[in-house]
């Protein structure tokens, strides 16, 4: 047996996760002599993905959602973890390979069953491509930010798109992308560093701090003339004022409500009041997944744009990187409150 | 001159409009010795139609909306006003002919400008088509109804569909078409016997009186699987009930709010708290105008369709008549308080 620490869901959260009780940090062993699961493989891991939708998998498992909820008492299930294949009992898997496992535990070392093989991505190191770009930009989160704006938010030269939680994961990528296709870009952060972040990093074409300025105030003042798109990671206040400054057949693209992921059972959320410009504007609002047919039919087109853009140099991979299992809590709820600029990535060790 | 009594819009109502104060009935006299204007011509108007969306023009000119604001002094205009032509300067409109004018005023005999032409339909009387379905299930309403419901709502045979306002003009006529076309159909209605009505005489599946059962209790007892589809025409409470028990990849019609329309300035309306399910289920909430070519184009389905069910009497043409422009008001304040059955109808003069 070697040491495995892990990050563990340790029990369902009221509102937000308190560091000990709900989460914590324990070596739950790994036995390096043993054969790997029959048709599976063991790994040792060197960085796992965060990822606001965890939250939600903290929950009473009778809640339904889209995806499964976390099993108290085990590692935190990760969307993305990538390691170094140790031992193998399937041909596809070869020990010495670096894989992708998804839905994976946040744990130094891994034994995955034969079923987990049909989702796991063998990466192939390319120069110039750090392995924590297959995380973001050329993993789930650049998926969602690539397939979701141009299958929902269908847009063109010259639109007006609006991001919420822009310096986020999810938001600086959309960002980049609609620059990169020449939309005016407005971003909404909640601090001056990230303003900066977009504005001279990203080049997005305005921005503003909703919490200097009030969100209506910002949006009328940026977007006079309206927004062709809006893209929305965080629901709540934003969201509303959105609604009322949409043109007519503007998009909502509905990628997450991260306002309300960690209210309380009894908070009731932001009630949204300008629907009415629903049926008004003929806006459309839709929500997705990254595993959604209409989503994932983008992935080719991501891959080889992405990829592109990442080698010639003219698109940020932007990591926030927190160092060590031992700091695992501290990363996952800089996340959730908003404090990491770019895609958040947990290093457990150092890629060998 | 002649007497030629008319509804007029004399105020900007604040919530609802109050009769003498904002709604008169006035006579505005019409010179039935003059000429029709250059290029265009007069009526004796029969019916009018009455529609939630005039509420909407009733404001503001400075708000901006879809629809152009009412004149205050004018006649209340009505989406589709039917009368016979009297004299004629076009070659395209007879005198004699029975026509269809679209955005015209309420009110007993109409000189309409050259412009009016192009909207002008002439309509052929058919045995078995009583000439009020023009202002229903044949004219916009029924293409409201007929085209949402197949461009947003997608339907297939076996989804399960809730819609509010079932009894209204819309509404029961999207529950018709979903009938006959083997859906499970809900509606929600204000009183017991607009229940009675849609089960019995309309054929829904299922139904419920919202003032009498929890909303949410009712569509959970109705649909303990979950709603593919929910038609709105109402807005507030349901929508938010609905958005909670919506199926993944569920559609939300938005076709009216029409709880919101007569708030005062200083009433918040509903907030909308469950909008969290647009991306856990990956909703599509879309809102849309008949006029939009996305519905527009089922015109030609929709007439040949329900003019052949109409004439083999499997179809219902709903229509809640208020006799004479005298009453006027009460027609209108009845339809935009949901007392009315089906599709309201003002009757200005018997069809000669």
């Amino acid at each position: 047996m070697v040491q495995n620490k892990a990050f563990i869901y340790k029990a369902v959260p009221n509102g937000w996760p308190v560091p000990g009780k709900d989460l914590t940090v324990e070596d739950i062993g790994f036995d390096d002599t043993a054969p790997p699961p029959k048709g599976g493989f063991t790994t040792k891991n060197f960085y796992a993905a965060y990822d606001p939708s965890q939250r939600g998998r903290m929950r009473d498992p009778s809640i339904p959602s889209y995806s499964p909820a976390m099993t108290t008492g085990k590692p935190v299930v990760s969307v993305s973890v990538i390691g170094k294949v140790l031992k193998s009992d399937n041909p596809k898997i070869q020990p010495g390979a670096i894989v992708m496992m998804q839905s994976s535990g946040t744990e130094s070392y891994s034994a995955k069953e034969e079923s987990a093989v049909a989702t796991t991505q063998i990466i192939e190191p390319k120069e110039g491509v750090p392995l924590t770009a297959y995380l973001g930009l050329l993993g789930m989160t650049g998926m969602t930010a690539y397939g979701s704006l141009h299958e929902i938010g269908q847009p063109k030269k010259g639109d007006v798109i609006l991001i919420s939680a822009a310096a986020g994961a999810v938001g600086q990528m959309v960002g980049q992308i609609a620059v990169r296709e020449g939309l005016h870009v407005i971003g909404s952060v909640g601090d001056d560093r990230k303003l900066d972040f977009i504005l001279n990093d990203l080049h997005f074409t305005s921005g503003f701090n909703y919490k200097k300025e009030s969100m209506a105030e910002a949006v009328k003042r940026l977007a006079p003339g309206g927004l062709d798109i809006f893209y929305d990671n965080v629901g709540g206040e934003l969201l509303d004022v959105a609604l009322a400054n949409m043109k007519e057949f503007g998009r909502i693209v509905a990628c997450g409500s991260i306002s309300t992921y960690n209210n309380a059972k009894d908070t009731t959320p932001y009630g949204i009041k300008n629907y009415a410009a629903m049926v008004r504007k003929r806006l459309r609002w839709q929500g997705f997944l990254v595993f959604d047919p209409n989503i994932a039919q983008w992935r080719a087109e991501r891959d080889a744009n992405v990829t592109r853009w990442i080698e010639d140099g003219s698109f940020k991979s932007v990591d926030f990187v927190t160092e060590g299992m031992d700091h695992a809590i501290e990363g996952f709820l800089g996340m959730l409150r908003g404090e990491n600029l770019g895609k958040s990535i947990l290093k457990i060790a150092d890629p060998e």
